[in-house]
């Protein structure tokens, strides 16, 4: 059989699919197919029945949308993805949507197609990967052991996240990461020449990387000697630059970006059948050419191998092999619930002020002795955003072992690499900037919550109390942002017993990522009966009542609950019946049953008063037609903290003010 | 007078300012002043009596943190910056906020402090540089002719925005740029050597720069001889490496991260002071120090003698003369309002179904006509966005005199680079990406509403209606993230009626940005009244009304107005009274008299229905607590179009079913 076939059978299903749909992107599964054969046929170790294993080599399709290239490898290698699969392409629910979508397809590594993000995501699997061993593996017994490839397109390249993931991954000396460039010299606007003339290989040279230029992505031995080549350089991260022809085989639109981002059309579909010599049917695979691509023998068998090796490394090592286990399989430590939770009483019964970026850090000391496996660090920020705790390790080029990683002033980068090191498994990474900053990093956290992995974004100095360095530096508009993305779950706390079972609930949260909110400046811890401390996790709760029907409500969250508080105690000392209630995470309130939102929110009490140091227009849905919100309308200034307070209407007396006002 | 003396007086300036407002970035002024000095006194072309001069050298601080640099070079040299605003550094409404901001202090070219934005910036300031000096000298009257200077420090050179902005840079020739960075091996987590080890060098070469490399940037003659250098390479863009010590002259904080973001503290600003000699008072600058520095009669000079030039011009090419200073003085031509009025009665006569991204390239191509300041272009995504018109010429490294940039796979790129051809003066720039990608580049675009300035984002495929390519790409949240960013304004037209009134009101709004939403898919035209079609700019109106108090509200935006009509023509024939109203534009209808805002909502109508393909959370204060809101609650999936809208609940028959259950 000649790998040529081989490929051209990846070629053909991708275009066949495409066209069926009316729809997707023939030209880079066109251009790639004879790349993509190699590095699956010749190198990859994996097994299709088990897309789980953990010592798998990752696999990221970084330009996403040559997805059609990933469903048929596959469908070929024997996945759990079947014709039926692939001729669904790009229908509802099927397991073969427009991008690879994490969690839709069996084999799909993460959800890529936003450029960029893919190699990113690679790098963190290959830190994942590097920490891990450091971690586990013991003298020949390396339990941990892969390489994670990734194939990239110019558009990735042209990203700023490919800078500020390659960068990192150079200088963290991921010697296992192998990087195909699929040099096309087409991006949708035409040649690139016009807009793209970077000399690639000089650019990851500078950035430490190992550089393979001039490969004929093309001449299979060619990719192969790269593949080899590659591997052998343990020290560096690899780059293979791969010069490929875009829509290969279709006479009319190959090296044109007609080929790019539309089905070909039947006639040009027939001329790329004749052209690659290629007489079948559509989706009509001969069965020999599936019997050279099928994996499950050999995959089995690999895997079976290394199970020997982890049987072994298991009898000589049992706490560490079930601490691998556990970790692998994203469970929590069976005494965490009781221990966190002591921890939390124990907060409550013991009030302290603290700015609650601080209370993290507290947290953050005791919860890393029960949870090694949170992986930590901070773009650029640490002494900022107090993700530093005092076990802290630093993970190093030679020493992979620490729990702590200085990701520099690289926002996105430090964001999709966790969504690498989660989706990789054996971390729960979290990573710090301040508020503001998400915005840099805004689609990785977006991509979090799509693919339902856990992420943990911390986010300090989170309102204009961050003060002096002024409008640049203060959210006003960027928790309603993470609020209103699907599935996620923003935690702002009020003290700091909110903000240590806002880590426990991201801790524990295994369908999706947390954005944890902290403030940079103290505040005062609020008095909780155990029922109250209990109900914290349900995100959102009555702080303060009064006997009976409340006349009003006021709604806060995190800095501003004094002003709730202080203007609940005025009003009912002037004989009104007022209720405070602590909203730290709307996303999980929202998710609570109805009986419980209308305990706490009754539909028919209309006098409410939202306080809140962010944009008002997001709480007027709670605040409704009648009531009120005391939030934040413009950009923020630059001024010390208690000023801008007072100066933007977050004062006791202003507080107290708009309540009275709602009451008369 | 010593060099040295001229830069300890930027460095004691700098230092006793944040040690007064206690809070503040010393270290990196006191580590550039020797370089700021040089550029400032021996290159800068610039006139302090006239900030605005068009053709003044633009310097940019992209490490905007050491602030206090820039107003202390602005104070000396003469600009209306006074010592008392010095001593008012970070305070409420001073003209020294913590991070320079554009319109707050004459001189501030751009507000920066977000890493990386100010040398993209820079980027779009030389830019157009190229490209009106292309467009508008003449032999031997080259009165568009300066140079732009950045500093960067290594957080610059760390986030992946550099990375976009320096290639496209560099393809483009931008040869009077010239970038000085600030290489002091210090981040705030200490020194990079952990997380940055990139050859910077090396790096830049590869994006086509020329790079100086090794200038001890506390050496006058060699940081001087090396702008000299960089000043006659006119086709690379350069790159001057300045190795400094962060917190030069401080004896216990120098090349430590702790002198980078609080200030010293009294005893070690004495040190300072002991170790530099610096024997004056804070504040007090000996009188021949500031008579070394004084600016402002070299300023006068140059400048009047570029008006002198000017005047030959404007004698010889009159009506290019008076062009450019319309453009530069951003004025509108006179009978743009006419023009473009006329262009929409007409449209509104001729009606037609469109995509309303179709509409757009409609209406750009009538606009390009008359506003040829228009410079667009589009993140790779030209044909998809159809951001480009039927005039479009582009840019290239040869002919800058063109009115279209293929920006490449550079969102937050191109968006940080068109605004700084807004700030530049000169054009109106727009750039289109998908609607998702808005979130690349997000804080960019936060910084043009921040800054106030005329940028124009162009946003296509506005929601599941983008269809197969799945939920990566389909907008949910980002409608929302606009419309709550302050001074945004985010236009969503129902048809190409609206679709151009946005682009009218886009290029008219001197005082933001906006953002302009498309559709992928076609949309039926509304009819409209002569008032209605004056109403559109009003943000939000009543496009069909009933008789009498309306029982129901329903509103709708671009996409779904479609079903908002057809429920309330249905509703109407059943004997209801229902008011459509359409809402292109929430943030200029919130800007709207109340008087208008209660005639197109009474307050009093609690049955509202809000239909939009975008998050629901969002409408819920419109809607109000009686209300509903017909919106997405999750992610988008992969399958064409019209399955997602059925399935997402956005039916005719749907939106009939939710007006009459709120009418039940």
């Amino acid at each position: 059989m000649e790998q040529q076939q081989l490929a051209n059978a990846i070629r053909m299903l991708s275009i066949d699919a495409v066209q069926k749909a009316n729809s997707g992107h023939p030209g880079a599964p066109l251009g790639m197919a004879d790349m993509a054969t190699v590095v699956w046929r010749e190198f990859l170790k994996h097994n299709p029945a088990d897309p789980g294993w953990i010592n798998r080599d990752r696999f990221v399709l970084s330009n996403g949308h040559s997805s059609m290239l990933l469903y048929s490898l596959l469908h070929m290698t024997g996945y759990d993805v079947s014709i039926d699969d692939v001729k669904n392409f790009r229908q509802l629910h099927s397991k073969t949507p427009g991008h690879p979508e994490y969690g839709y397809t069996p084999g799909v590594e993460t959800t890529s197609g936003p450029l960029g993000q893919g190699i990113a995501n690679a790098v963190g699997m290959a830190l994942a990967e590097k920490s891990l061993a450091a971690q586990f593996n013991r003298e020949s017994l390396p339990v941990i052991d892969h390489f994670t490839y990734v194939v990239m397109g110019d558009g990735c390249l042209m990203e700023g996240i490919s800078h500020e993931a390659c960068s990192l991954a150079g200088t963290l000396k991921l010697g296992k990461l192998i990087a195909l460039w699929d040099d096309n010299n087409i991006s949708i606007d035409g040649h690139v020449d016009g807009w793209f003339s970077d000399d690639t290989p000089a650019r990851f040279r500078a950035y430490g990387w190992h550089v393979i230029d001039n490969v004929d992505g093309h001449d299979s031995r060619q990719v192969a000697a790269a593949l080899t080549q590659a591997r052998s350089e343990q020290q560096k991260p690899t780059l293979i630059c791969c010069k490929t022809t875009i829509g290969f085989g279709s006479p009319n639109k190959a090296n044109s970006h007609d080929s790019h981002g539309s089905a070909l059309g039947e006639d040009e579909v027939a001329l790329v059948r004749e052209t690659l010599g290629w007489p079948h049917a559509a989706f009509d695979i001969p069965a020999d050419i599936y019997t050279h691509w099928d994996a499950r023998a050999q995959g089995a068998a690999v895997q079976e191998q290394w199970q020997r090796l982890f049987d072994r490394y298991q009898a000589r090592y049992p706490v560490e092999a079930a601490e691998l286990l556990r970790r692998s399989e994203k469970k929590l430590p069976a005494d965490w619930p009781e221990r966190s939770q002591a921890y939390i009483r124990q907060l409550q019964d013991n009030p302290a002020n603290l700015a609650t970026r601080q209370a993290s850090q507290k947290a953050l000391n005791q919860f890393i002795q029960w949870i090694p496996e949170l992986l930590g660090g901070s773009a650029d920020l640490s002494p900022s955003n107090l993700t530093r705790h005092s076990a802290a390790r630093d993970i190093t080029p030679n020493d992979a072992s620490g729990n702590y990683i200085s990701y520099g002033v690289r926002e996105f980068g430090m964001s999709a690499i966790m969504n690498g090191l989660a989706l990789h498994g054996g971390f729960i990474p979290y990573g710090g900037t301040f508020l503001m900053f998400m915005e840099y990093a805004r689609n990785a956290v977006r991509m979090a919550a799509l693919m339902k992995i856990r992420t943990i974004f911390v986010y300090t100095h989170d309102s204009i109390g961050l003060g002096e360095d002024g409008p640049t530096h203060q959210p006003v508009e960027q928790l309603a942002a993470l609020r209103l993305t699907p599935n996620m779950e923003t935690w702002r706390g009020c003290d700091q017993v909110e903000a240590a079972v806002s880590w426990q609930q991201a801790i524990e949260r295994e369908q999706g990522p947390s954005a944890l909110i902290f403030t940079r400046q103290p505040l005062e811890q609020q008095p909780r009966s155990p029922r109250q401390l209990d109900d914290i996790a349900k995100g959102g709760y009555v702080l303060r009542d009064c006997d009976g029907a409340p006349e009003l409500i006021i709604i806060s969250s995190g800095s501003e609950m004094e002003l709730a508080m202080y203007a609940a105690e005025e009003l009912t000392q002037a004989g009104n019946r007022i209720r405070v209630v602590s909203m730290p995470c709307v996303e999980r309130f929202e998710q609570q049953s109805a009986a419980w939102r209308e305990s706490v929110l009754p539909w028919a009490v209309r006098k409410r008063l939202v306080i809140e140091a962010s944009i008002d227009a997001y709480w007027r849905g709670y605040a409704g037609l009648d009531g009120k919100v005391l939030g934040m309308s413009s950009f923020g200034e630059s001024a010390p903290a208690s000023v801008l307070f007072r100066h933007f209407g977050f004062s006791k007396e202003h507080a107290l003010t708009a309540a009275r006002s709602l009451l008369a």
